[in-house]
């Protein structure tokens, strides 16, 4: 069952807007202002040397399953497991050396926290990750590993906002949230900026969408380097709201999805990310857990790479044949590699 | 307890072998002129746009483990999932045009099984291999997947070699053994070609020891490229056999050793490889189950590769620090990636 919410194209948006100056492609125009192309180039020179530039791989036998050329970035192999790594080193590259003495917090029980961890041990800042007490222990020791500090809450009895905010306020910290801020978006962006001087001639890309700070990113600096692209995001059926919110025009929500994609289980997009989906991305695709698994498997047997059932939301969308796309040459962006091999090869 | 069998230099052996005509020296001399540095490079030139120039991996984390520079190179990415299509390759490339029509035949129920199919069904080459009737699935599915027509034979009942024989006879076949040929061995030392292009600078090259095709062709090439340059072989402790013939200097057998790393349950050296060995490597050092279980746990879950338990071998003796050397820029040679992941991760 194909999924597939597209977006009005880019000149009816524009003819409604200068018609009836709707509220949402207004607030849409307002965030696409945020982040440019320019700014994923400036995050690109700020990662060089420092982040990975991450292989791209192919594969004959997924090739010839799919009828498709596959070109697969592979963002498990980047610094910290996953292409977070982008996007919280560039955020904190561009505190002053006084932010980055007084430290940083996020909250996230996943890969952005330990991506900001480890940026900090690089700018020698303090990173402080508000975790939910019932967060995987290998997700806390990763953290912990980069050298975070960090700070448990009950789920049930405490907002992460409020207890982040008071704890921010007390100590002076810089919060620099998950996907929700212009220069996480901008660094995750030099993935596809990679992608496309690697193949630069794909049709298309696909990327996994969460939060959606890589799937804006991505898609607005593949629309800007090669303007007849196609972009699409793909999520958890589960976790289906960035299809309902381009297919109503305005931010959805899910509450506490349950998926093995982790890293999906967001409740919504943000404004800054849905504006950017809205502007570039030609669609949503869902997939379901028993093809994350699969999609998963593959890449494991047949590629011998760990990826994460996030990480593979792309590969499931183009390996199930759910992209209705015209494209020959795709390419996958694979997010992440972060994965608790024994339960994951266990629900084989 | 690091084992580690020296060879005598060649300084010493040469004399040895003027003096005295030893016969052990005068086999080696025999045996390390049927494959040289051209022979090798003729392999690389048919491999070309063929095999898969595999990757060179880097990990910070290992690096500060070991206190070393240590440089993967990544045979699991090669096409089949071992280095095994190299010498399957390079052998069937140069059979007459009549042979390949009628067919090759081999003996294996492991990787060299899957690389000779899949280097049939490259040139449209029959290929028919004899496997043990309890040899695993999931190698049997992959020769068979790639086109290979499997006979099954009853271990307790026939010899895996007369029965080959007669096949071979019966139906006309040219035999390709898995390791104890030289153009399975120059194709093998392509790895070792592939790495120091990469890394020219390296000290040492690490290399997993089954059979010794692998160890003979690497160890021939190193040298050749790059005199000052060790060449280690590490084998399971259960089977030991090219330590103890290092040691002893002649060819030591093992009976059925019991190990997890399958792929180095030969019984022993080939005159072939032994001879190789005895010229060009520096010692073999032995590891044992659990090293290998936990070099294959970092490779998965720290540089996100999947890679068999026979693939880690150099990676085990390298993170144990059982290499007795003074090498700084390590080179270790990745095998294959031929794992069952759901079997391996619940021995962890």
């Amino acid at each position: 069952m194909p999924t597939v919410a597209t977006t009005a194209s880019t000149a009816a948006m524009t003819a409604n807007r200068s018609q009836k100056s709707l509220p949402i492609p207004l607030v849409s125009a307002y965030w696409e202002a945020m982040v440019t192309l320019a700014d994923v180039q400036a995050a690109r020179e700020r990662l060089r040397g420092i982040a990975h530039v991450t292989p791209v791989l192919t594969s004959r036998t997924l090739d010839g399953m799919v009828g498709l050329k596959v070109f697969c970035k592979m963002e498990s192999f980047q610094r910290g497991g996953a292409f977070k790594f982008r996007g919280a080193y560039n955020a904190m590259a561009q505190l002053s050396p006084d932010q980055r003495t007084r430290g940083v917090l996020t909250y996230s029980s996943g890969n952005h926290a330990a991506a900001l961890a480890l940026a900090g041990s690089l700018f020698a800042c303090p990173v402080t990750v508000v975790m939910p007490s019932d967060a995987p222990a290998v997700k806390k020791a990763a953290t912990e590993g980069y050298g975070g500090e960090v700070v448990l809450y009950d789920r049930a009895e405490q907002s992460r906002e409020a207890l982040g905010r008071r704890l921010a306020e007390e100590k002076g910290l810089t919060v620099i949230p998950p996907y929700d801020h212009p220069h996480i978006v901008a660094g995750a962006g030099t993935t596809a900026m990679e992608l496309l001087e690697s193949c630069p001639d794909l049709d298309a890309v696909v990327v996994p969408c969460g939060g959606g700070g890589l799937l804006g990113g991505c898609s607005l600096t593949a629309k800007a380097l090669r303007p007849g692209i196609k972009v699409y995001g793909v999520e958890p059926e589960a976790g289906d709201d960035a299809a309902r919110s381009m297919a109503s025009g305005k931010l959805e929500t899910v509450d506490n999805p349950q998926t093995i994609a982790d890293g999906a289980r967001t409740p919504s997009l943000s404004e800054l990310t849905f504006g950017l989906a809205q502007k570039h991305v030609d669609g949503i695709v869902t997939v379901s857990d028993a093809e994350l698994l699969q999609a998963t498997r593959f890449m494991w047997e047949r590629m011998k790479c760990v990826v994460e059932p996030t990480g593979v939301l792309g590969l499931a969308a183009v390996m199930t044949g759910k992209l209705a796309t015209s494209s020959q040459r795709v390419g996958v962006v694979v997010s992440g590699g972060n994965a608790d091999v024994k339960a994951l090869s266990a629900l084989w």
